[in-house]
């Protein structure tokens, strides 16, 4: 694919995030199971269930450019996950591998930020303004997922780590 | 490696973004190279400059930890690269690959400001402040190297790139 306009970048890079939030349906709730601390482990689960809602509202902005929803294979969200993985699987202290989880958890919804960020101010500067709504819905799910994350981390997972 | 305490979390993570780091150092002056702006381009190789000290920084972390600097695998940064490498070789309009870079440039900024962001509360859980003192410097060059690459976007590259 010639990225000859803006257009095909903002396409481009959709099917890009599509493919990711489709691999984080199922990788969440295999962090979910993973997690030693219950709250950690509900806002896994919740999450899991609001990637299901952002890849509805990727079908959506998919709609409104009147192009095909197809998920392109994206390298980087395939090592973030495999770093999540590895993480799941470490040997050690429940409440630390519960600080790693987070660790790796954060670092997607950071992708995410950037990629969701990116794809906002493409869609304003092609004035589509019913996608850049769409976009910006799922951008503030995922500061709020981050927010909660280092909340939960601070609150409980970095005190019952330290005293491992 | 066991992960018993949160020092050995702190350690690992260290590693990860040590390897990260470097792999940057090599990136990044092919991200220049392929920018068609030239206000990105000095964005690129200035970033590149910056990524060096934060080798060097790392370097005295893990010496201020008493552990040997040591590398480890991290495939999100190899993907992460790989989307980059990738944007570089698109074919199509200079403006409109410029855009495509900064979004795969800010994708890395944002795996970095969580990485860091996780091990200064680390650090700080653990009670070591001039380690806390050496991550803050580099998390706050890498939301300083996000904001100037969202500046570049909506001033020169964004603009051109509506008008390919």
């Amino acid at each position: 694919m010639s990225l000859d306009n803006l257009k095909d970048l903002l396409v481009e890079q959709l099917q890009d995030v599509y493919y990711a939030e489709k691999q984080l349906v199922k990788a969440l709730p295999k962090m979910a199971k993973a997690a030693g601390s219950e709250e950690l482990r509900v806002a896994f689960t919740d999450h899991a269930t609001q990637t299901e809602e952002h890849v509805a509202r990727l079908e959506q902005v998919f709609e409104a450019l009147d192009t095909p929803a197809t998920a392109k294979k994206c390298p980087a969200i395939e090592g973030l996950i495999a770093e999540g993985t590895e993480m799941m699987k470490q040997e050690g202290a429940s409440a630390v591998r519960d600080a790693g989880l987070i660790a790796s958890a954060q670092r997607v919804e950071h992708y995410e930020i950037a990629a969701y960020g990116n794809l906002k101010v493409f869609a304003e500067a092609l004035g589509h303004d019913d996608v850049v709504d769409l976009l910006d819905a799922t951008l503030t799910d995922e500061h709020a997922a981050d927010e909660l994350l280092t909340e939960i981390s601070s609150s409980t997972v970095l005190p019952a780590a330290v005293a491992s």
